[in-house]
């Protein structure tokens, strides 16, 4: 007999939150407290190979704003979190113990940055399950270099998510969740099993089918929902140039 | 007057389990239903970049097991689940709707693999909270290449976190949470604070302290945790053969 799941529908009804309470704040005990339960996140070798950056204060709001492009999420948040891949404070604990890392390379990047993700993650569910709610803003690699200036990094710490971070609005709460491709669209049974033209128009039927998709369509002037990703969203040009400046600043802070 | 926060102990007492049940199964149903809860994971652009290959075969397990270096979790767990950074399944639905997609680059790789990030952890914390355990196994992007051909995962697709599933042993249950720095020495508030000698001392003093690191050192005649992580764990030069090897997958997978 199957054990009833718990849980199913509350991560299956979250969603990301954009617009916050300006009366009620999440003060600096919740954020540390669910931050501390969020670092039991699993971790490569308990390393915990990241830092995060919390932003309050309204004039680095200022300056970090025109670097996510504005987004209004950033000014009305109640706290803002850049979570950062972080080899110096691992490194400084070898150094201090005549021990010689050997992170300076591409490997231990990518190793840092899984670990930052896990832990955002992990902080951007406990907040959920205690009624507060967030945003990821993708800009963060955008304007990587800006902002690592700005939140003063130093060597072997580098960007990788950030976070909006808030109540909701009093009356509105948390908006509805938003569509999903159908499971077994992601779900591959012992080796993949590649997409035909017809598995393809079956898992995207019904995000096309949306008033919401149609409406970009229209309000963006293109054919199909998949150019408005394409053309408007994440043009192939604005994401080299970003590949460009974003592995520059990697290999700057020493990877 | 501060709200009662719920659910951190869960979060502060979770821990990794690598000894599953023989007799319990995780069935096909209940990962479905926890994949699926999960895949309401935040996504970039709710373009879902990944997949995940799920691995219960015993023939596929005993070719998997040696790539990752035969740790015991692999053969004793239920299910074995490799996510996937994939951009192919986006990138044949954009072809086909007339659209150019331009992914073919760094930061779309990282934004994928973040994807897939906060798609696992998501999962994690589903299964956990049924009572279902997992392990990371870091050694997936050591042998992507050999996994990668394993699980036939074709252009695009680069598999980038493992996990072993299943229920605990009967009796046994979960392991007790393993140790983190305290939150103040993840946390920097505005600007990031560099940590002084002092500061990784006390950061570090508690994980030094414990019997098992003691036991760690001495095991493998070293004179310093650290040590043991630079020279024996994390050496310079395997981190730097699997830099080449997995940056050369990810190349040969296009982007």
């Amino acid at each position: 007999m199957e054990k009833e799941l718990k849980y199913l529908d509350f991560f299956k009804k979250r969603s990301t939150l954009r617009r916050y309470s300006s009366s009620e704040e999440v003060s600096d005990e919740t954020l540390t407290a669910l931050l501390e339960a969020a670092s039991h996140a699993p971790t490569t070798g308990n390393m915990q190979l990241y830092s995060v950056i919390s932003t309050r204060d309204n004039d680095m709001k200022e300056r970090l704003a025109p670097l996510h492009f504005n987004q209004p999420t950033v000014k009305g948040c109640s706290v803002m979190l850049t979570f950062c891949a972080d080899l110096r404070r691992f490194e400084k604990w070898c150094e201090q113990r005549n021990a010689r890392p050997g992170f300076r390379n591409y490997h231990s990047f990518i190793t840092a940055l899984i670990d930052t993700a896990l832990f955002a993650q992990q902080f951007v569910t406990l907040a959920e399950l205690n009624g507060i709610g967030s945003c990821y803003l993708g800009t963060v690699t955008y304007n990587a270099e800006k902002i690592a200036e700005i939140l003063s990094l130093p060597e072997r710490v580098v960007p990788v998510l950030c976070l909006t971070v808030g109540y909701p609005e009093d009356g509105t709460g948390f908006p509805p969740a938003s569509d999903r491709i159908p499971v077994n669209g992601v779900l591959h049974k012992e080796t993949y099993k590649d997409y035909s033209k017809d598995d393809i128009d079956r898992l995207f039927e019904y995000k096309e089918s949306l008033e919401e998709s149609k409406r970009f369509v229209e309000e963006n002037s293109k054919e199909t929902l998949a150019q408005v990703f394409t053309d408007i969203r994440y043009p192939g040009k604005m994401n080299e140039e970003v590949s460009e400046s974003f592995s520059r600043l990697v290999k700057d802070k020493g990877f």
